[in-house]
């Protein structure tokens, strides 16, 4: 009977123990106690939180065993799941419906037979082919392992430079922790921009943090080769653009890739992106496998189109739906919103949906605006700006995305307009959003509702607030050349002491009623102030006196950020 | 012609010139330049932060100027708008349209006239005319004078201790900001909770934070009088209980009452709560009458019903729909969710929606979960605990409202809550919500995941996961007794040892697949763990080998909070 029982149960093999293979054997367990689950998982550990290896890197985290979220004992004591570590699958044979598993201790080699199969291979490092890549002191940072190996590193040659190649989330984190550890940081990025998520104004303070602590940044060059150093200890780091930079280590964090190799191998659908396709069911090509996690192509929650996102959050959510639909159950995935956080040394950088770039690639129409409010209120000590930008849908005020910057608070909001997204919500969702408000904690019209109502976007949409952006100023001088537009800076004197942009009248919006008369009639007026406030304000006396008008978004301090190379005096 | 223009112009007056009605000047001025607005506000200044003031006590607040948004001379050179500072309205002439005002500092009066009228006269503090109420030391905290007269005193009588009487927001801030100032605070509370918009069981925490600091809390128990202190200083707090509490001074916050008295002798309607009557518009019973703040009633996002709202938020936008509509513009509130966060000494308690008590009030079907995760990664160092309570339709999921008590990240899951509510969404929307994460700012599945998910709210709707509360514990207990039921303990002995509810079996997560057959197969399993998830995965086993079993959420963790008096022994 025990054997007729074994027949009937249905044999569900899970390919990758982190993440989105460990939330799927979990949640199937829950929906059946009958299903032998097992999960062959390559590294020596399952369940553990990568996310937090730069942190142990930087002691933050003090010990190993706080990183494994689950053991191979819990899975089965708790789930009754068999789990096997130090195994890679090999290869699937999909017409016998087995895998081949190898022991990576023993070298034994096996067959596997399945009903169902889930890959979860997660994403492989990037390590592109370079000259000395493996010469010793060049290090990913993907699992407990690469973590302990840099910090054995570390304390073996009492290293005091390192050189961080990738300027995303890891490395960024990289960076933080390294400098925690008291270590001189070059951060090197082949790109224009570090966190190339994100638009490049919205990432502009990160460089001041970077700065302030000593770390050298150097964009648009990228990693070509490594070298030893000249003493025969250390490395020297060459790069494309012909740099060289002598350092005790390196990161290699330039991204990871889906580790899509079995999948190709079984003749699985691959997207175009470079990820295994699969449909919302989390169902590959084969619709007794399926897949999850960073390995995946999903659908962009805004333009539709299919998507890689290495993304814990995802992962999770996409091996409780891969369990469900094993179980019967036909649950969806909604897509992939992308709501992504990095800290770097006391800054935080998120954003959610689209970014500016992702939606001029897409062809999408798009508004955008900028405001710079506090995290609380002002009068309550501790008060710091949030840079924030939103992206909506010019007809209807869809939001599309939204990146915020700053010291605190910052995920707050980021995670307010990712829920009001999860509903298709709009501006006017923000501008009416009843957030908590109490003196340290927000504002009574907090800055989302200000990014949502007046002065900014609902307004725009309405047509009482005419906005540009500093990435028009080329059109908006050439309409102040041709005698059809003048600049106003409605800053008070003391602050356009401090500068402002070439040719801009000045006049203060405290006075501004009293000297109208002194603006033209005819020609379009660009507004500015300090953050927008002002300026809405100003673009509508001037509106309402019968001129056109317009006001510059987010003000002199989006200047700042939007200049190419921080200066705004180039504008 | 400047006669003439004067004639033809819109004269809008406005009464208050705190939140909603500064607010309502503001947005004004930005759609007409023509109407001439005239503030008249009875204190000495306009657009001041009351919600700082028990900070300003407290000296968080260094300076009276920072409470003051914007003088009235900012209101005249900004917005053209005449502020009369010190003036008192004292009637509505609704036939003539005018009102009558008096200078308090001249004691002048004279008639202004309006075509439309705005009142935002806020709310006045309750001030019962108890014997004693006016003796020397007793304060209330509405306004920067009553904030200064606090701090003169406290000074000036070198104040040791003092009597806080009424627990809610104000007074709650009040402790805080006393206990920072070295005073031994006595807390008397008239009902049976502090905080009482949340649930009881939500507010426990509050009791331990206030306890370490040596604060007295004094529950059930209201204040009867006021006397002098024995040797002529001082004062002595009687109650209704017959208790007597020395003190230096007595800080008498026991709530708020909208400020109708212009209003109702005007004639308007007032409502059944005791707010002027206003519609969507915030317009009152004359349609040329307007008014916001706290003074109106508005109506509640869930129930439907009317309901007072003493919220800085809604009051500011309420003002501008008042603007918006004096203009011409229909713009509409949508309605108050009551979204309200107060601090207390490091812990955060902050609520959305609709409570339990006011759900059972209103006659509404409702189901509720407890979690208790943490608010950022368990392995990232800091990692606290936040007790959250989700309220949700039983037959949609529809988010009804929540609670939530910890140290770091409490008013951002609100946040997100309420912003799903704005979009009218539900517990699967909470179970798909892609927060921000990274190990300093969440968990790949958030605390709001979890409780829309798997464990809790939206299997709880499918029927995967049967709840149970311990406020159903006198029903539970009874099964037990009659043989139908027992209570399982799924911890580990050593959890148990530090306390259980008497009479449960003990069978660990970890052994219980093992010992499954020594559980009864006819009775039901009541299970319970520390926070829900253990109980979770015990129940769909139990329920998987065909046995009936209820989770009982939140675990021992709520078991402690909900039992009267703390003590979860008496389950």
């Amino acid at each position: 009977m025990a054997a007729s029982a074994a027949r009937a149960a249905q044999r569900v093999v899970i390919v990758g123990g982190v993440a989105g293979g460990a939330s799927c054997a979990a949640r199937l367990r829950r929906l059946t106690e009958t299903a032998h689950i097992t999960i062959f998982e390559r590294e020596s550990a399952v369940s553990y939180a990568n996310c937090g290896l730069p942190y142990r890197v930087g002691d933050l985290i003090t010990d190993d065993s706080k990183l494994f979220v689950a053991s191979a004992a819990k899975f089965k004591s708790w789930f009754n799941v068999d789990v096997h570590t130090s195994h890679e699958v090999l290869s699937i044979d999909r017409k016998a419906r087995t895998i081949t598993a190898r022991d990576l201790a023993s070298g034994r080699e096996f067959d596997a037979p399945f009903d169902a199969l889930v890959l979860s291979p997660g994403a492989q490092a990037i390590r592109p082919p370079l000259p000395g890549v493996d010469l010793p002191g060049i290090f990913k940072m993907k699992t407990v392992p690469d973590a302990a190996a840099v910090r054995a590193f570390i304390e073996k040659h009492k290293v005091k430079s390192a050189v961080v190649i990738g300027g995303g989330f890891i490395g960024l984190e990289m960076v933080e922790n390294l400098v925690h550890r008291g270590i001189q940081v070059t951060l090197l990025e082949a790109g224009p921009q570090i966190m190339p998520p994100l638009d490049p104004e919205m990432v502009a303070p990160i460089y001041d943090v970077l700065a302030d602590k000593g770390v050298v940044v150097a964009l648009n060059d990228g990693v070509a080769g490594f070298e030893q150093g000249p003493d025969g200890t250390g490395l020297v780091v060459k790069t494309a653009g012909g740099a060289a930079y002598p350092t005790d280590m390196a990161m290699l964090v330039i991204g990871v890739r889906p580790d899509t190799a079995l999948a190709k191998a079984a003749g699985l659908d691959i997207g175009q992106r470079g990820g295994i396709r699969v449909d919302e069911h989390m169902r590959t090509s084969d619709p007794g496998i399926f897949a999850v996690g960073d390995a995946v192509e999903t659908k962009d929650w805004i333009t539709g189109d299919w998507t890689l996102c290495a993304l814990a959050g995802p992962a999770n959510r996409q091996g409780r739906i891969a369990a469900d639909n094993i179980a019967g159950r036909s649950s969806a995935f909604r897509g992939t919103q992308g709501t992504s956080v990095v800290g770097v040394l006391g800054l935080t950088v998120a954003a959610t949906g689209a970014s500016e770039k992702a939606l001029k690639r897409a062809g999408l129409a798009y508004a955008k605006v900028y405001t710079h409010a506090n995290q609380h209120a002002g009068y309550y000590p501790g008060a710091s700006t949030i840079d924030f930008k939103l992206l909506f849908d010019p007809k209807d005020g869809a939001i599309l995305g939204c990146q915020a910057t700053g010291w605190e608070g910052v995920d707050k909001r980021v995670d307010v307009v990712a829920a009001l997204m999860q509903k298709r919500g709009s501006v006017y969702d923000l501008e009416e959003a009843e957030l908590c408000y109490a003196p340290q904690y927000g504002s009574a019209k907090d800055a989302l509702n200000l990014a949502g109502m007046g002065r900014v976007a609902a307004n725009h949409l309405r047509g009482d607030h005419p906005l540009a952006q500093w990435d028009e100023m080329a059109r908006v001088r050439g309409e102040v050349e041709a005698g059809t537009a003048v600049l106003v800076d409605v800053r008070e004197p003391a602050e356009v002491a401090r500068g402002t942009v070439e040719g801009a009248l000045n006049f203060p919006l405290s006075t501004l009623r009293a000297n109208l008369d002194q603006l033209p009639k005819d020609k379009r007026c660009y507004v500015f102030c300090q953050v927008g406030l002002r300026g809405y304000n100003a673009t509508r006396q001037l509106l309402l006196s019968g001129r056109d008008a317009v006001n510059i978004s987010g003000g002199w301090r989006s200047a700042q950020q939007a200049a190419p190379g921080g200066g705004a005096s180039k504008l």
